[in-house]
């Protein structure tokens, strides 16, 4: 079992500042004027400020919010394996997601879900659209047959604060978590990357509020990019992430483990996975992320 | 480089049996009566039976169909990541697929395709939906950073031809392969799974085809199982599946190596890497699958 200290646990599940920015509100059918169809709906959200790096919103936090549109929607309220495509930055402000269920089985059913903003000039601009299958993650039986094994990372008290990092600790959802950075994947921040393409470190809420699988969707897309160990700067926009949760999260901090294999043609995956405080893998990610600006002495 | 005997080329690219079971029609507007939406079509395709397990058609094969629909009503050609959820199972006969492009950029475009079957009762059932991002591998630079390498897997003549295995090798399937499995990953023919969740192989069309984009979406599905490795016997049908295409593979067989490192709740990830013959790293996929009828001794 990890050894962690206590936390200021300000904050429970439903009521935190995940939450309170990941609300949707879902319109009644007579609002949508869509009663013809069976098993779709329109929901309001709102994209806050406080999730966004350099003005533009987080992925996995946008994907958690669409995941709740959706857990909304379909009869199952679980994700299991949830991929977004990201078509245009999304920018603090007023959304609507639109969503629908595509097929409904006994223990897992399937929808889709886009989120779309309004530009200047009045039209609907989609932002991300995401197709995901859901279940009951407490009707899984216990059994495990793995060969996966937790990452090692130090103490959280030997670990790097993200919000030391300059530039990256710049960024306004850095202050919404308690993120703390293997040592051996945070040269980059004093200039020594060690040019593996890792990147792990505990991840915590601010406000001390525990994982759900919701909050998984945003811990796959939280940590700096793999890059930065790579001594690579430049922005590292997600074209497909798809997160995989496999058991509900036990109450304490996250560890999560990313890493990079393949850095070829300006395109890269990042792979994560999530560890709870019982020692249980509880999510898996990979993204397909694009390298802008190209390397930087590389 | 790898060494590998000389092959019966009978086919080739445009002209081989993939090819003809791959083949999608697409209507004209007039006939689809749908001229309204610009960006959207619809494709008639065929399930040929020589691509089956047990009656029920490869998930990858299926994904080659549906990529191809996608490919032609996209602005860009070669998938870059590709996902789909599949909702139940394909039958050998006709199909309809229907796409639509969901956004276009300058580099990528995003289109989202469904294929469907008729019932016996005339309604149309959907069997898998995909979601996915196109684009031109040929415009992707040669840079490449990369901390992956081949799998160690032995020359093709001393693997063991998938065929021979009992169950497996029965597969309509596997006849149209040349699929050569890593003896270390085989041991469950011979009665001793080695119980790592591992699989290798080199992959091969029966009829020489060399591989292009669309069969390395099959090759990502068609090695037997790891749950086989892992000692277990049963049908893992896969929820999702994604592929990245990372690309152009080079003429020769490709090796793919699958592992599963976390099977639990009576899911599982597979996750593969494909490698062509000129030590490429052309793709990388990961699917959920389910185990069904539990382990079997475990």
């Amino acid at each position: 079992m990890p050894v962690y200290g206590a936390r200021m646990a300000l904050a429970s599940i439903g009521n935190s500042e995940f939450d309170r920015d990941t609300a949707i509100t879902s319109r009644t059918p007579e609002a949508t004027g869509d009663q013809g169809h069976q098993g779709s709906a329109v929901h309001d959200a709102h994209i806050h400020e406080g999730w966004t790096l350099l003005g533009a919103a987080n992925g996995g936090y946008l994907l958690a919010i669409t995941a709740r549109a959706l857990a909304d929607t379909l009869p199952h309220s679980d994700p299991f394996t949830v991929t977004a495509h990201y078509l245009s930055v999304t920018r603090p402000g007023p959304a609507v997601i639109r969503s629908s269920t595509v097929h409904r089985r006994r223990s897992l059913s399937t929808g889709q879900a886009s989120l779309f903003q309004t530009a200047e000039d009045g039209t609907e601009v989609e932002r991300l659209r995401v197709l995901a299958t859901y279940g009951d993650l407490d009707a899984l039986s216990d059994d495990v047959r793995t060969t996966a094994k937790p990452p090692g990372i130090p103490p959280r008290e030997h670990c790097f604060a993200a919000g030391d990092g300059e530039g990256f600790g710049a960024a306004e959802i850095v202050a919404r978590l308690d993120m703390r950075l293997d040592p051996a994947t945070a040269g980059w921040v004093t200039g020594g990357p060690a040019g593996r393409g890792e990147m792990r470190g505990w991840f915590d809420f601010a406000d001390g509020r525990d994982p759900d699988p919701f909050s998984l969707l945003l811990a796959a897309d939280a940590l700096p990019p793999t890059t930065f160990d790579l001594g690579m700067v430049g922005w590292v926009p997600t074209v497909e992430l798809t997160v995989h949760v496999r058991r509900r999260p036990a109450p304490g901090p996250l560890r999560v483990a990313v890493v990079t294999r393949n850095l070829a043609g300006g395109f890269l995956e990042e792979d994560a996975e999530i560890w709870d405080s019982e020692d249980r893998l509880v999510a898996q990610s990979r993204q397909l992320a694009r390298l802008l600006n190209g390397p930087s002495g590389a």
